[in-house]
């Protein structure tokens, strides 16, 4: 399985045209440029599409958006964990806010990944969701309230109670599971409030993706890590 | 829009591990060497983050196995017509067997390819159907009657009123579209019998993809169509 | 199978609170009030569980919201056609704007409902898709733009274009369909408009349900329908 | 919120015919016998349709199969909380392996059948994502691995460490929830086993409504019980 280094910042790309093909290059070597000169952990989620170019061109972990629970076999259309592990992602988001799963699949999408050794990383939408997705024991867990998912309204600012809510719960029922948070985080003392709420790292993606300079972004997020 | 020559062989390769990653590469050179050798006219449909490896690889036409209709933007884990595209596909499959969307996602899925200048071809599960999906105007059809998928069982051979009956309601409404037919076609003689129902080719998957020797069946099937 | 007389106002209850249980059944009584001062044809589609009682309670004609196209067995939480058809229904709608289906559960949902005496009302969302509808064959076809359902803009002015171009798509496909529209009728005038394009009658719901006063906004309609 | 007596036999009617509508009524009849006779206490889940005539013909708490999440409003064919419940609904299942749920839904509809005063059984698959469910704290939770449902094996003899397991992890998050299994449930001595492995009951389907006698069967469960 392999490690992730913590405190992280996860870079969801979603389908935004700022995150897709060359341009998700581009970002990818923007946020390797900023782990180069602090030392601090990233993870890339770009398309399916994007991952073997990006895994190829940067020594960052690169994550899938989503994987299917199904075996390799007759499943069109379907992202099979071993594709993803193969083309060079060493983790995949699941259960993200805008690609909710059953929580029966869920559950088998996590032992899928388990299995062909890739990091999963479960979204969440409130504290209770949360202490269910730590009963399934993934390796990370993103809290992302989706009413601020895109608003630029900081979930670490505007809800903390969610934030220490869920670390709470969580905690509770899983000690082992990384704990992340997300939704509305565009400055690096969004990123240090996550950070005190007992969180080790932000989920992002508009944030970053969307940002006049990128570069920039993940600077002062990296930067806030370090104090 | 990009021309599909016709007739045509068009090769999904499902989520089988024989056409994932590294396999999936060996696959599409087999197929480009028959086509090389025959000239008969082969697409290819891998997975997502096969894309743009086989894309590169080889000269053969790479389809997704689907996109989503949503436009850019906040959809996490979804396949976005511009990033296939940009990854190298010239087309893609919509409305698989195993894949099946909703009524109104399929036409807007479909004037989403069309935007985005990729070639549609959306499969159907009966004659009524396919009339159906006809009068949506996509590139092409694929009629495929799911109880015969992965059988070895050919609808050419063994439903060919299913075939025939789906070249004629479909003819009746839309005189432009391509027409394949797919499901149990494992041999030369299936693919010559669903020429002779009025089709233009065949949509394959476990017939090649799960061979012993893909390249004798890929070339079987286009010394077939040559005839 | 139940014959449905034409010009038909369907209405739609939706979940409500005001179409719901009792209130459920006065709106009905309002609706069978008009029907016999009027003569003018009614259907009313509650939700499930107030099937029985109103159909016991009125002599309108009774649709179900929707039915799944499973046969009778190990279906949980499913709508099977012919539990609606036993509790007093008389047809159904298939494939509302809020409860989309897949392409073949469509063809099959409609092919339950006939086998079992139900009288199928499939909703589209353009002309284009309503062609696909058409050739599926359902008694009724509902075009509704989605845009419009609930805003009191009615499809029959401000779209009239997607009205008659529906009926021009349909017709050419197929010539034995009920036609109706929906979506921002809430004044006689919008229901006279839509014959005018024609139409044989509208699909209507928070223009009559939400009204203050459902029984006249119903008496308008029914009026506008006689002149 | 109603009591819910335990131990608790809990028949889920399905979409069987033998359990729709007269044969819905009759099949109440025979388990409201029992429940004269024994004291034991029944629960019957029929189809939504068949809600209002069941829950006025007995006095045994009467479930739905499912209700969703969303709240009253513009959700043309959706089962709302509010409407099986003014139709004499005292509880719903939620979750049931034939109607699978997003994670989050769960918790919605959880939340919604609290507030409209409906008693929530969740059903889950194995022992963790019981636990899971436990975090989300419904009133109960029903333990049944879909591989044994309809089978006749049952689940309280062929595999009692699931649903022991499952007793012992629900039991460290959730003190409160009541727990059934269920499965290949058809004898008594399977009710009996069941008991022993720490649940209160039993949810059970074909083993009753598709027996040859299913009040001898629902007698031999309740005496089984009473043991």
């Amino acid at each position: 399985m392999p490690k992730i280094q913590t405190p992280l910042i996860l870079v969801n790309f979603k389908t935004y045209l700022e995150g897709t093909g060359k341009k998700a290059l581009e970002l990818a070597k923007k946020a390797e440029k900023v782990h180069l000169e602090t030392h601090v952990s990233f993870g890339l989620a770009p398309q399916y599409s994007d991952i073997p170019t990006l895994a190829k061109a940067v020594s960052i972990p690169i994550f899938a958006q989503h994987v299917d629970f199904e075996k390799p076999g007759s499943f069109t259309g379907f992202v099979l964990p071993e594709a993803v592990k193969e083309a060079g992602a060493v983790g995949t988001l699941i259960n993200h806010s805008e690609h909710r799963l059953k929580l029966a699949d869920i559950d088998a999408a996590i032992t899928r990944a388990r299995e062909t050794g890739l990091i999963s990383c479960v979204c969440s939408n409130n504290a209770k969701v949360s202490a269910a997705v730590a009963a399934l024991q993934p390796d990370i867990i993103a809290i992302e309230p989706p009413e601020l998912i895109g608003t630029g309204i900081p979930v670490s600012k505007a809800k903390p109670e969610v934030v220490s809510g869920t670390v709470e719960l969580v905690r509770r029922i899983n000690r082992e599971v990384i704990i992340l948070c997300g939704a509305g985080i565009t400055k690096g003392e969004d990123v240090a409030a996550a950070l005190r709420l007992g969180t080790v790292g932000v989920l992002v993606a508009s944030g970053v993706v969307k940002a006049k300079d990128p570069y920039m972004v993940m600077r002062e997020f990296a930067d806030s890590v370090r104090k």
